[in-house]
């Protein structure tokens, strides 16, 4: 019953069968290899977009090079309260930014809402050069609450930001999950609403470290390449990460890996409200949230389930009140499901 | 006839097995794991010593967290002029370490001698606060020319270093290269002799992406842990870095695979000697420079071999004499050597 | 009619004298003069304690040098969300801080209470390494709304941050503002109530360009001289920022000069009352908080009125009210207060 | 006897008066004040072109606000090894450009030749992104050693720096001294012959404390008021720094102080020559270099002489020899050097 992080799951077979296939040989180090050449050939397919693309081992890394890229020292990046930059990153966006701010906006879901950032915006008024400089937003797709922005609701933060001359950044760790449950085209989600820059995920979905920084205008991505290789995440062995790439986008795999995960996610929602559990928000990607009384949580602990109990500052809770944090991945059982709902259910 | 790099190697198939082995089921993440724990505990058995270890995925990562650990932003960290932290990190110790600085000193063979130190530290006299504070000493062993510190070398380095109340930090990114040429224990050839920070590296030696920073004052390792997570280096599934290091310590897996490497370049030594070729430093470790005409160079490119030229202050070459380094791996077959030295051979 | 800041004073004769005065024959540069010496002296004796002291130019030095020496670069400053750090510094603190994170608390008069303190660390509960560490705790005294602690508070705030090992520094670009209303000796405001290090003011008060961060544990402050000269901060002149410092504390001008400003203020307060504006908080300093019709406003603007337009989160002010920040200082004549008011009292 | 430094001596009266001038009156804090504009409106005069000017305190702070903003923090600067931003700044360029590298060079009388130049970027070669990336040059007018570029050696520099898109800065710290000895024009040493940013230095010339970076493009000037800013620079009583620039410029004060400054170094320079003390390197600025006797050395300090004893890497002395560097201002004295020379004559 391990719910506590899409992290927590081994790598895909097919994928984990793509790392061994490319141990055979000599290959370049640090990307001038083929492996590397087709990622970027297959992303720019699958964008329908030209697109510069730096493949780096983590999540926190490829947030904080693509902020860190488009946003100057000076500069302030607004980003939900409880996104993972501001919360979960140990201040790597403001290490690697020089020392940029991070502003946190609060949006039910753990989504912001246009009103909120224009609200934000509307006290960065040029006192020049008293004042922080608006510089960038940055959204989570899917949310770490397990939300998905509409491609609407991406494209009206996008315009507000782009009209204070912001650049918009996506935290795609869970890109895959949103884009199927949005049935919407990668380039839908992304350059066509706004997307300047992509943070994508492939290890929550099944890679062993893989992540990539994508932006659309390539022209825009000079020098992030010394930028990625002076914080050491350029990989000397470049073929493996790509490989890793190559197998998650092969064959719809990484889009059939996301819509098992949801369906786990789903699923686990449907049993957990049949018990009277019903989820905090919409279940729209790979994350339940519910609450449920203190007593239940213990009990659920001691019979071994793992997960994390998190706090919202949009939820009022009682002391005897916690809420729970559930995700899926690819590797999720049905069996996990049932066994942890059963005990849900008997409380 | 690939020399180019140890890093155009594939990985180790036991390595690659055991990496395989490790992805099943569900484990914690960012180091929260059984094979992360495992590796702690043989890396202090094998260093005979109380030990801090950080795995990470490159060796810049790992030499720039070190060194930015054990330096402060007006710090001098010195090291040889031809060292891969001076050269080839894209300035990632002075991002690292907040703009300290990296004063590159000379030596033959990529080897800092002790007058050579003594004499840079001269310089810094007390002229406080105006001058930069001397903080570290970084040496590579087995060095960027393919040569080896005997034990008592470093400590006679790391007594200069210690009387200054600097810090003495090891780029071990051929730790076991160097390690079975000298026939040293593990603990002889760091903490014994003075190193109080190792870059310990598996990847050139046969992982996928494997380095490790050991700290063998635990005490002095407090904050490591967020220093490496805001740098972007705290991998999620972190079992399979730790799974890497598991195997390539295993059953001195790391010493022979060293030893075939070495063995690769011996035999590269002996057969280019006999052609003519004689090495411009000792052969101590898994690289041969040799010196040749530039049109064997053409010929032998023409010919599909692959290398690096280098360039080195202490050779005086015309121009129409090339360095050239090659480096042998694990993977180097004997067919290879014998290939490019048939061309050298002919010319 | 200027009542924008106290930084539109000019030089408080006294001091200006001394600074002539001082500009006579040779001085040792970068503060190993007589003035310096002295200052060092004269403030251990005015804070009844040892002192560590490092002259600057400017406030924003003093705070960004305080707090990046007492906070690591994954640490948290709490400071009050209308904070001078917080807001009007250009990420000075992020800066010297190496990427630091300010976190901004809300409170009614620009004051921290300490239930807010006490609720917002609750939220860092050893998320390790994810989440940064508290640090830090910044107060500013007078506060940017011209509230005082009083010291209890202080004692109150500096209690809960050090039981979680966070340093406490005071923000006194108005500290002799804050000192004189409360009747309190400096020991008493400082580190009797548990402030480790201090921004101490002299500018505003009525210097030409003089600040101190002043340490009260000397041995915290090794390597804060290299810290500032890395800065630019250490004047080659030194003397005459030591001499503004001296002329400042002779005679207790400092305490007479804020006297006089807070005078004012009183007076500005008690004749804005009696034509029906009454403050927004307490005027404890030189600093009058008003709100009133923005018709008023225009008329004072049109009028010649210098002062700025402020905004606060704990004002709930319609569309048609402003907030204005009156300032006052030794500068400040009784005429410009009659005018101003009779303006207000003709609307 | 003060030879110590042109920064022992005091404000020159002139300019003293103009601060007391000055202080009269509110003025607009943080530059937003008459006398900035016309500080900005002359240097355009005495420059002959547009230029963006921000006043700062120090010329540690001059030099590395201009170069971190013309350099990335992967970016290289070029100095002369002996030069102040490497050897007296405590690393302070490395820290405002965010951990960029400065590569020291070589070259008699702390000058750089073309030549060392051109060497020194052949060893660039476009390793990307392993190797930083030639970003700046730096050179020192009036230089360390007392010498002078001619315009012609500047535009030679300047030349090879733009042909690899590097930015050419020149520490102006005495460039009223460099600038009366060639007889040019502040334009034909500057922008004519390429100089991108300027840190202009008045404090050494007469000043309290006031040095100013001008960029000849002011388009490239943009966001320079933001690093200024947060690096505490931007003083709040903005006219006083202002108002010494503007004193120091009036009339031709800075040419007249600085023929009398060098005129004293060449008094001191003719007396000493003809004791036998020739000048180590030509004197075309305010400071003369000599060697002499460790006995005559230990004879002046005992007698109360104010100097420096310096290194360098050009000269090749014996133990028994000391190489020292005496400096004259505008406010040495004829007696002064009759005194000094009397005691080395008597040697």
């Amino acid at each position: 019953m391990n719910f506590a992080s899409d992290n927590t799951a081994p790598v895909e077979p097919a994928i984990l069968d793509a790392i061994a296939k490319a141990s055979s040989g000599y290959a370049r180090g640090y990307g001038d290899d083929d492996w590397t050449k087709a990622v970027e050939r297959r992303l720019a397919e699958i964008f329908e977009h030209d697109v510069a693309v730096f493949l780096v081992p983590t999540g926190t890394a490829a947030n904080a090079l693509a902020l860190a890229h488009v946003s100057p020292p000076w500069g302030v990046v607004f980003c939900h309260a409880e996104s993972h930059v501001a919360t979960d990153e140990c201040g790597a966006v403001e290490f690697f930014g020089g020392g940029l701010k991070l502003v946190g906006l609060n949006g039910n879901g753990a989504k912001i809402e246009p009103a909120t950032l224009k609200a934000a915006l509307a006290a960065y008024g040029g006192h020049r050069p008293h004042q922080m400089i608006p510089s960038a937003l940055s959204i989570t797709q899917a949310s770490e609450a397990g939300t998905v922005y509409r491609t609407d609701e991406i494209a009206a933060l996008a315009d507000i930001a782009h009209a204070r001359a912001m650049a918009v950044h996506m935290d795609g760790a869970r890109f895959a999950n949103a884009l199927v449950r949005l049935n919407a085209s990668p380039a839908q989600m992304t350059w066509r609403c706004g997307i300047d820059v992509l943070s994508l995920g492939a290890t929550k979905g099944g890679a062993l470290a893989a992540e990539a920084v994508v932006v659309f205008d390539p022209a825009r991505a000079i020098y992030l390449g010394e930028r990625r290789k002076r914080a050491g995440h350029l990989l000397s062995k470049h073929r493996f990460i790509a490989a890793q790439f190559l197998a998650y986008l092969a064959e719809d795999r990484w889009l059939t890996l996301a819509r098992r995960a949801n369906g786990k996610a789903d699923r686990l929602t449907e049993q957990l409200t049949a018990v009277g559990l019903k989820p905090a928000w919409p279940v729209e990607a790979n994350l339940v949230f519910v609450t449920m009384p203190r007593a239940l949580h213990a009990k659920l602990q001691a019979a071994g389930a793992s997960y994390y109990v998190r706090k919202s500052e949009s939820l009022n809770l009682d002391s005897d009140t916690v809420l729970v944090r559930l995700v899926t991945s690819f590797a999720t059982t049905d069996d996990d499901i049932a066994r942890f709902v059963a005990l849900c259910k008997k409380s």
